[in-house]
This record gives C-alpha cells, sequence and structure tokens, in this order.
C-alpha cells in the first residue's frame, strides 16, 4: 500500500470511529449492557473499506462532508451487525473478531442478537434523518438502496446461501460467483453507488461505480478465500482455515490459489478501468483496488 | 367485541395478508429456505392489531389506501421480525407462536435469525420506495419514525431492560412501564402515529393520537400479563404462566390480577377520550381500546 492511500485509509477511519461514538446510543439505564454491545461491535476496529469506498466516491460529486460521514457510518453500522450475526453460535460460531471475542462471547448470545438488530436499525434512522441529507428524495433513495443490498435478496439471502450451501461439493464457480455477490459483494455496492446517489449523478458516472464495485468485490472476496488459508489469526485477526475445516467450497478451493489469485488481480485491473473517466479524481479509489488483492489481512 | 369491529379486523387483516404475500420475496434458488421461513413468520396469524391502527389512523386523513396498506404491512414485518427473534433459545425459547411451532423450530436457529434480520430489512425497503408514497419526505419522516420506535432506544431497548431484570424482585411500577413504553409501546405508537405522518397532519391531531398510543398500549400490555396468568395456550395459541415461572415482574405481579384489570381499563377509557376531536371517524379506534381489554387471545 503507498503512503498515500494509508494515510488516507487511516484518516477515514478515524473519522468513521468518531461518528460512530457520536452515532450510537449511550446512557446508564437497565438497557445500557445493549448500548455497549453496539459500540463493542462497532468501535475500535476494522479496515473500514466500506465506509472509505463511500467517503471516496461522495467525494467525486463534492458531496458535503458531513452527509458522507452519516451514510459512511450506517453503513458500517450494517457491516458490523452482519458480523455480529453471522458470529453467532448457530451460524459461523466464531469465537474471534478483529482481534477480539465476539460479541457473543465478550457478552451472551441474547445481547449479541439485539446488538445486531440495533445496529441494523440504527443505520437507517441515520439515513433517513434530516441531518444526513437536506433532499428528502436522496435519503429514501439511500435507504432504499441500502435494504436492497443488506435484505433477503442482498447480503441475508448471501448468508443464507453460504450456511444451506456448507459443505456441499457440487457448488460451481457460478454458484460461488453468485454466492459472494449478493453476501458481500451488495454491500460493497451500496458504499461504492452510495456517493453517486448523495450528489444525484447521472447514470454514466453512476454505472461505472457498479461496474467498479462488482469487480472490486468479487476480488476482495477471493483475496479473503485466500488468506483463509495463507493468512494467520495473528495477521487477519480472525481464525482462519475455516474454509477447509467445513468442507465450504471457496473460490480457492475451486480454481486453486494460483488462479484464485491471478484472477483477483486481474478483477482489480479490470475495476480501476471502469473509472478512467473520473480521470486522477479517482486515483484513490484505482489504488484501493491494487490494494484490496494484496493485502495480508 | 362488536360484529362491526369484529368484521373491520378481519377485513384489514386480509388485506394485509395479500400485501404480506406480494410484498415478501419468493422463489427457488439456494436461498428459497429463507424466504419460507419469512413467509411462515409473517403469514396465516396473528391479530394484526398494529396494521388494522396504522390503517384506521390513516382513514382519519384520508390517506390513500394503497400507501397506507403498505406502510401498515412493514409494521407488521417489523413485530413479526421481533417475535421471531424473541423467541429464540437465547432470549424467551418459547416453542409455540399462534398457534405454530416457533420459526427456529420449524426451521433452525441459523435461518430464524436470517429471516427476522431480513424482514426487519425489507420492512425499510417497502416504506422507502416510491410506490408508498408520492412525497420522499413522508417516506424519510416513515423510515426515521419506524426505526426510532423498533431500535435501542425502542423497542430492542425494551426487550434488552426484560431479559435483563428478568428474575429480579426490585423492579417498581415505574421500570415496568418504562419497559412496556418501549417493548410494546414505541411500535404501537408508530402504528397510531403513521397516518398522520402519511396524511401530513397538524400537530394537534399528532398529539391527540400519540395520547391514544401510549394509554392503549399499556392497557394491551396489561391485558396480555393478565392473560398469560389467566389465560390457556388454546385461547391464546400461546404458552401461558411463563411470567410466574421465570420470576418476572408483571403489572400482574405488581398490582395483583384486580387492580391492574380495574387500571387497564381505566386506561382503555382514557385512550379513547384523546380521541373525541376526531368524532364518529375515530368511532372504530375507541372501539378497539375497548375490545384490547376484553379480549381473551
Amino acid at each position: 500500500m503507498t503512503p498515500e492511500l494509508a494515510a488516507a485509509l487511516a484518516d477515514d477511519a478515524d473519522r468513521v470511529e468518531r461518528a460512530l461514538d457520536v452515532l450510537l446510543p449511550a446512557g446508564d439505564g437497565p438497557e445500557s449492557r445493549l448500548f455497549q454491545a453496539m459500540r463493542y461491535a462497532s468501535l475500535g476496529g476494522g479496515k473500514r473499506l466500506r465506509p472509505f469506498l463511500a467517503l471516496e466516491g461522495a467525494r467525486l460529486f463534492a458531496v458535503a462532508e458531513a452527509c458522507a460521514l452519516r451514510v459512511a457510518t450506517a453503513l458500517e453500522m450494517v457491516h458490523c451487525y452482519s458480523l455480529v450475526h453471522d458470529d453467532l453460535p448457530a451460524m459461523d460460531d466464531d469465537a474471534l473478531r478483529r482481534g477480539k471475542p465476539t460479541v457473543h462471547r465478550e457478552f451472551d448470545e441474547a445481547t449479541a442478537i439485539l446488538a445486531g438488530d440495533a445496529l441494523l436499525t440504527r443505520a437507517f434512522e441515520v439515513i433517513a434523518d434530516p441531518m444526513t441529507h437536506g433532499d428528502a428524495g436522496v435519503r429514501a433513495e439511500l435507504a432504499l438502496q441500502l435494504a436492497r443490498a443488506a435484505g433477503a435478496e442482498g447480503m441475508v439471502g448471501g448468508q443464507m446461501i453460504d450456511l444451506e450451501t456448507e459443505g456441499s461439493e457440487d457448488l460451481d464457480i457460478g454458484a460461488i460467483t453468485r454466492l459472494q455477490r449478493l453476501k458481500t459483494g451488495a454491500l460493497i455496492l451500496f458504499a461504492c453507488e452510495s456517493g453517486a446517489v448523495m450528489g444525484k449523478a447521472g447514470p454514466g458516472p453512476r454505472e461505472a461505480l457498479r461496474g467498479f464495485a462488482q469487480d472490486l468485490g468479487l476480488a476482495f472476496q477471493m483475496t479473503d478465500d485466500l488468506l483463509d488459508v495463507e493468512g494467520t489469526a495473528a495477521e487477519t485477526g480472525k481464525a482462519v482455515g475455516k474454509d477447509a475445516a467445513r468442507g465450504k467450497a471457496t473460490f480457492v478451493s475451486l480454481l486453486g490459489a494460483e488462479r484464485a489469485r491471478t484472477q483477483a488481480r486481474l478483477l482489480a485491473a479490470q475495476a480501476a478501468e471502469h473509472l478512467a473517466a473520473f480521470g486522477p479524481a479517482a486515483a484513490r479509489l484505482r489504488e484501493v483496488a491494487r490494494w484490496v488483492v494484496e493485502r495480508r489481512s
């Protein structure tokens, strides 16, 4: 990663961290355990890739920083909720996330379920709030697109397929690609496209960002699959070797590590090309595509 | 219940049932188990009290029927999601709901968690859709109010308090009242107020509906507590005697059955009075308040 990209990522991650701190509930009542779990699940960790994509996308259209930050933070709440629920014993049963005990380990299962529910709900509360954008049409459109990306025909649908097909050996590359487009791709698509919604961009730029997002999302997931095979828990902050242990079909199990790596790099290059028309303004997004496939965590 | 109210409730319940059928996802892919669980959780059951309140409230302001029905149906999705998650083994661990096995018993825990997540998300998708209301300001306001009602400082917060205080004997009537205002009251408040939002009503009618909702919500909960003591599973379609078995403080354990019944009737009468200014147009809502405290299920 270039020092410039590292600094930009760190800077945006700081801003998202502070926004999460402000936008998440706090207080001392009998429900404070819920607030603590929501904060534990969201604060102090993660690459903040999705909010970075949203913030960078918004910069292409000169969207007000405060507006973009609220949308980026709401999006991160949805991502964090999905991790909390996916980690539950009934789902992936993970003990470690971002180098810390998962929420149900640190608190308990009931609190983890509720904290996830509340994070998801808070995301829509933040987006629908007039403080997010002066144009209610933009707020409603953002809520609609986020719900589509996160719901039964997006992220949650992808997680259902992932659970349903675990241990199944007849998944082909088409089925895995569809699974990942839903499970991780839909939210990355929202991240990349949200700036165009906030900036009321025309169909051309919007389509370019969608193309970027789709290639980036697959490249990101292929790299995740590689890290599960080749990474260490110390590097990635989560358990590794899980896919093989569960007999899960992944891009790596289907293509082999070398072909998966080559394919990820090709997709990342192709992602960057979608942004050619934006010129130097999209330099960081193109740089992100390169980094996504070279990262070690 | 008067035959007129029974017919009106049944008629609106039919319309909500058909709308759920249209608005919930369907299909044959590997994620179809998720769609089936969402449908199992929502279709074919329940009093549909919340959607009825929303539909009747919308009629006071001559809101287009199609608009009100979408909002009422989204609201019912949120209610159904909360039941699915509350019934989970890590929460209330219930086997029976609306006379059928709970979702995690009929499917499995992972599917129940995901079906709840997807129902909640779908509710926001339906509300934010331009088909719901021509005015984006109304859609954004509905999404905002629904998120506030359902989230950490509303329904989910109430459920957290409920779990945290289970078995605790030092809950007083003030604490129980606050718990119920959050856990069941907030969504009932949204139900009653949403018609005023859709109809862009002024502060006077909106405040009257809020007053109605708050008294109705408490009367409803007191009656639920009474049914848990005095009802049968055959009547109520769910397990009874649970509160006492868990040592839960309820309105009945604190006030005794007789005082709780008297208090519920007083609140129901007071709820009806808030609607005096609406005249005969609110006759059904006033009738609902009477029914809520006399019901046997």
